[in-house]
């Protein structure tokens, strides 16, 4: 069995399991992981790369498939995806049905599908113990995620894309083309799942990525996705850096007001721009759960910079206004 | 003449009007500003609004014509925007003729033109004592400067599109969308001039307005170009705050080397990814005038982030190695 899905090492197999390495630290505990498998080429290439670092570097390798139920033969799919991943000598393979439309969120089908995923991933890595759940999105995910955020315009945040390491997820496949990973599972005999929600076209991501991408390429030349992938990593740090500065000072610049916080104006002054305006997001945000859109975070700013006796702002679920050298946000 | 010339005040007209008078301060002493004045719809609307505008804040406003002879007929445009300026009420009006086919810079066509213009511009307005420079520059120029950017991808950097103000420089018009340029001109009786290379898809910029722009609000929805300039602002932003709070340690943090210059690795160390690796580019493009890609940047960074005896880092004009506690860049 193994002998014969032993496959012939071709670079997009030796590039999928160096990506595997390079996030498997390692171990003599013998943690547990899971690879979330669509069946698709990408988790599929990752599946089968998992399977072989694995244990190199003190590791067990499992596989959870969720089965999303949004067609008919889904079912039999997931445990066609479940088979495979025990043929690669996954263990545990665990098969998930969740229902989706039953999610709860505001963000449409893809939002609400991928809620449920994230919560069957959640409850499989709880329940066998594992400590990473490795994803299989590519360099074009990450591309497509950065033109989604770049069409919703609230800077580096939206365009800083999927995080390569978030909890216990990991994702290591984010510099590696989908198109290696189709090849790795031809090299390895592997046969993917097309899901067809993938060319469906009344999804945002599918559109990105059959229409919008290949323009980008065929009229700025080859080379944006690694372009767009690049950006998301840089913008990503660049908001990890503006965290880590707010984390360190936020206790200290706040203090309590009636009925919720006060900011010093003097200190908001002094901070340049992109953290005076972050200051005052994460003040909001943490205060009272709202996220201020770049309007609303302008005008709470001029409370500060251009401040001529203005009145309180209205704001979803509170109010800001400068009281003296502060600026009061108090709940409506 | 100026009764004829009087438009009836629309909403584009108003809209153009009202940026203008944003970035025109109240000043008693009547200093000089010239409208760059191509003479298509953006720069004549500015043009319009500018000579209306200015007398109201205290300014006197000129014009200059560049033209740059790139194709025939291109001297008869030329005077004749400056009549159409010189009608407007603008005084001077100033046209030069510039032959961007010597100037310097390995830009290719497009930024040879630029550089070209912009030392024009540049002679334009020392020589008549102009204090302020308006460039046309419309949202959608922004958003285009944003996509052309992405596809080189180097991070915020790259995305921060075009300065609202630089020096003496200044782009009311970043926050207004070209048609209202076109409307504005058309509402006020004039005829802008549209210049063939324009429309010339050997350009990327052409290529970006005529077929990527209008796929992805196409397939992303309206108000893509919106959102390219907002990011663009934000990510200024965040740009304008890293460089502000490099500039406040660098000096503290930099020691002469042999034939160059070391920083402290711990330093290094203690900053968040996002400011070191601006560090580590700052102090080589200071002391060697090149601009290190992001792949060697991070190459220098695991100097100090992952240390585990490399030899020194050959870089374009210097050479970046660790020598105990430091890391030192010493000219090749």
């Amino acid at each position: 069995m193994a002998s014969e899905r032993r496959p012939r090492l071709t670079p997009p197999i030796a590039d999928v399991r160096r990506a595997v390495r390079r996030v498997l630290e390692r171990r003599e505990d013998a943690p547990l992981l899971l690879v979330a498998l669509s069946g698709g080429a990408d988790s599929l290439a990752l599946a089968a790369a998992a399977a072989f670092e694995a244990p190199r570097a003190g590791w067990r390798a499992g596989a959870v498939v969720v089965d999303h139920g949004l067609q008919a033969g889904s079912s039999e799919q997931a445990d066609g995806a479940a088979s495979v991943a025990r043929d690669l000598g996954l263990d545990p393979v665990l098969v998930r049905r969740v229902d989706a439309t039953a999610a709860p969120g505001g963000d449409g089908p893809e939002g609400a599908a991928r809620a449920a995923r994230y919560a069957a991933l959640d409850a499989a890595a709880r329940e066998a113990g594992a400590e990473l759940v490795l994803l299989g999105h590519t360099l074009d995910d990450q591309a497509e995620t950065v033109l989604l955020g770049l069409a919703r315009g609230s800077g580096a945040a939206s365009l800083a894309g999927m995080a390569p390491r978030n909890g216990r997820y990991a994702r290591p496949l984010l510099g590696i083309r989908r198109a290696d990973t189709r090849q790795a599972c031809r090299d390895a005999g592997l046969v993917p799942w097309d899901d067809p929600h993938n060319a469906d076209s009344a999804y945002a991501r599918v559109r990105v990525r059959e229409r919008v991408l290949p323009v980008l390429e065929a009229e700025l030349g080859p080379g944006v996705a690694e372009a767009l992938a690049r950006t998301a990593e840089q913008l990503r740090e660049d908001e990890q850096a503006f965290a880590e500065q707010i984390d360190e000072f936020i206790e200290e610049i706040c203090e309590p007001a009636e009925a919720g916080i006060a900011v010093s104006a003097a200190v908001l002054a002094a901070n340049p721009a992109a953290l005076r305006q972050r200051i005052i997001r994460h003040v909001v945000a943490s205060e009272f759960g709202v996220a201020l859109t770049r309007r609303q975070t302008l005008e709470v700013a001029r409370l500060v910079t251009d401040w001529h006796g203005q009145g309180p702002i209205d704001l979803p679920g509170c109010r800001a206004s400068r009281a003296g050298g502060r600026i009061e946000f108090t709940a409506r």
